[in-house]
């Protein structure tokens, strides 16, 4: 039985266990989210020594990062080395997005090297094995696809994501309105490609039922894909956008009732005065699904800082209510990210989540703050060091310009106010009747 | 006659046509802001040459880099190199913050060396003055506060940080309500130890018709600080911080009736779900006056990060009405801060205050977007570099991977899902009838 199946029974699966007690909370919460839907705990039940993690309402904010080779780079030991470096930066999940080199022989090994759930896009699989040994992405069969994702799910792939909502009906809307970047989901153009040319509906929406009979099979968790993702912010929250999200959220609804877990990916490229109805949307017409994030990025001219401009996209998201970060890096745009990249672009999402668990109450988020800020007070630099999200680089940057004593920094050094005040003050008062 | 008296004739100064240049809006919108204090054109009547800017309700957000030397670390040449990184990442003004060395000597030449309109904080000049030579800050005399700012407006200092709202009550609301961190501004630190130790009122706010009379010879901008801003999410939005601002509209007020530009400071640490709320408690406090905030970092525990902590808190301040973003470097509360940070903290704080404008609907700050979109559609990576807004660095990643193709990056190599489109959908849709 899936972790939906044994809470709506009323049943605490060790995995409910294991997120509440990781999150602070009843683990009878964590079963009524999951029964709910607006909580999913993405293991596969074929794979063992999970470092499980619950996404959704009332959780901590997750974070994933993604790895992956591609035909111009295709490195296993590089990928490997990303997953390390994401796990070390104290990411939630990764996403094996390889579509370079052997495939199935790098997720498997990206499994096998993580105890971190993991994602995958099966599409990847299908339409390059289709590109590569026949004639082009458009000779890919349905059956093709369906087996992709039963051998990510045999392989013991915790979720994947599935553009189940790139129909006919969303593309003849994206054509109609006009987008000055067409798709720029990848799993979402190999699908308009194969539709186009083939003038047939999405196989993963047109037999939706073969794919929850896969997921539940394994209690595979479905991320249902924003093929149609604006891809720059003049296309944001446009028809085609929100066509898609109308279909997957009655395809949520579906899984919903077959026992199968999903959630909803959603933008991309979006303007900060759109990200909170973005996340609404989603909340009002997915019955409250966990939504992952792909970003947003705020704007479209600052390449080589994407991480960053993902950064405030995603902390503005979660805030709203978005609940699952994906990671944008700085090489966005530009390369296939290295191991740097990675680290760096775990952390920052993990700054711009944690920000956001503050802004939405979720409990003990603010606590960590206040022990810093005491640390601050009583001028403890080394106790800063060990609270910091990034204790190596923050103690790195101090070490590079050593200040006289051990209570000031080198930026106000003697005049530091706070070190005044604990002294001067103090004496002002003792002074006072 | 200044900024202010001109406007209320109905004259167009040359610094509002230029502003008005810059803006692409009418130089009458300008005057009329400027006449109603809703913008400030920070600029000494003293100073020529200077590279004028416009902040304030309908302009393009600004970004503040400071610089300045420390008692640890007092080098004139690593300043002025700093003034020039920041001019070259496309910072609006600088701020010199020196508290070590020839404080005098260094402003000097801090201003010489740039066209930016140049801030100070000259209480820092009579505190430190009166620590060196005397029995410590508590032996400063106001007259050596008013002489200072003197001597920074004679020097042509463009605008003025003063701490007038520290006043007795602010400082009786501080210790009533109890504060994590209680004063992190280094002038709020200084004025609330000279007043507690010589039980006295501020005289920057007792005698504040002094100060505008300073400023209004120069045509000094007044900078109304928050010396009680707060130092941690859990100090956000208190009583002293609201009890300083409610008195910081009165001056600001104050200000507009004598001829004198003033705009107002702001926080510092601010919860996400607090922003919004400071912003706009500002801009009816004081009257529209424009608001400079300080950050704000949206959490405690990114020592080594704080540029993006603050990023993303300056993104949603500048969406929400904000004017003017302060940056905060990646050296914040961990040393002085080098070229490189102040390079990259004026980079980020430039990509908050773009994504920002966008939301706020600034005339044409989207077309940028638009353009690199579109060179992302066609593939034209040169373009693309040349429109990012670090073109060097943008280039440099990109180039630390070459991809097999033109147009194409090693990310995604032929998988890339705009050329799919670009290539494929074309000729499925030449291929239908």
């Amino acid at each position: 039985m899936g972790q939906i199946e044994e809470a709506r029974k009323g049943n605490i699966t060790p995995e409910a266990r294991a997120v509440a007690d990781a999150e602070g909370i009843r683990p009878e919460s964590v079963a009524e989210g999951v029964a709910a839907g607006t909580i999913v705990i993405p293991k596969n039940s074929c794979r063992d020594g999970v470092a499980v993690c619950g996404i959704g309402r009332g959780l901590r904010t997750k974070v994933n990062a993604n790895i992956g080779t591609s035909a111009e780079l295709a490195d296993l030991e590089l990928e490997l080395r990303k997953v390390k470096a994401a796990e070390e930066a104290g990411a939630d999940t990764v996403m094996d997005l390889s579509t370079g080199g052997d495939i199935a022989a790098i997720r498997k090994r990206v499994i096998a090297s993580t105890v971190l759930p993991v994602g995958t896009v099966p599409i990847y699989q299908a339409a390059i094995g289709a590109a590569r040994l026949k004639k082009g992405i458009r000779s890919m069969t349905a059956d093709e696809i369906f087996e992709a994702i039963e051998d990510h799910a045999r392989d013991g792939v915790d979720y994947v994501t599935l553009h189940c909502g790139v129909t006919r009906e969303a593309l003849g809307k994206l054509e109609k309105e006009g987008r000055v970047l067409d798709i720029v989901s990848r799993g979402g153009a190999f699908l308009a490609v194969w539709m186009v040319a083939n003038e047939r509906e999405n196989p993963l929406y047109s037999d939706y039922g073969r794919v929850l009979e896969i997921c539940k099979r394994y209690d595979l968790t479905v991320s249902l894909g924003d093929g149609l993702r604006p891809g720059c912010l003049a296309d944001a929250t446009d028809r085609a956008q929100i066509q898609e999200l109308v279909t997957l959220g009655e395809l949520a609804s579906a899984a919903l009732g077959e026992g199968v877990q999903a959630m909803i990916e959603g933008p991309g490229h979006v303007p900060i005065n759109e990200i909170e109805e973005n996340v609404r949307i989603e909340k009002d017409l997915c019955h409250g699904a966990p939504f992952y994030v792909l970003g947003p990025i705020v704007t479209d001219i600052a390449p080589g800082y994407d991480h960053l401009s993902s950064a405030i996209g995603g902390a503005i998201a979660a805030s709203c209510g978005a609940d699952f970060l994906c990671y944008v890096t700085a090489s966005e745009h530009l390369r296939l990210p290295d191991e740097r990249d990675v680290r760096e672009g775990v952390i920052v999402t993990r700054i711009a989540a944690h920000a956001a668990d503050i802004a939405k109450g979720i409990a003990r988020s603010g606590e960590r703050d206040l022990r810093i800020s005491l640390a601050r007070k009583a001028g403890d630099f080394d106790e800063q060091m060990r609270l910091a999200i990034d204790p190596g680089r923050a103690r790195s940057i101090r070490e590079s310009s050593r200040p006289s004593a051990g209570d000031i920094c080198t930026m106000c050094g003697e005049y530091c106010s706070i070190k005044l005040l604990r002294e001067r003050l103090q004496k002002g008062r003792d002074k006072a009747p």
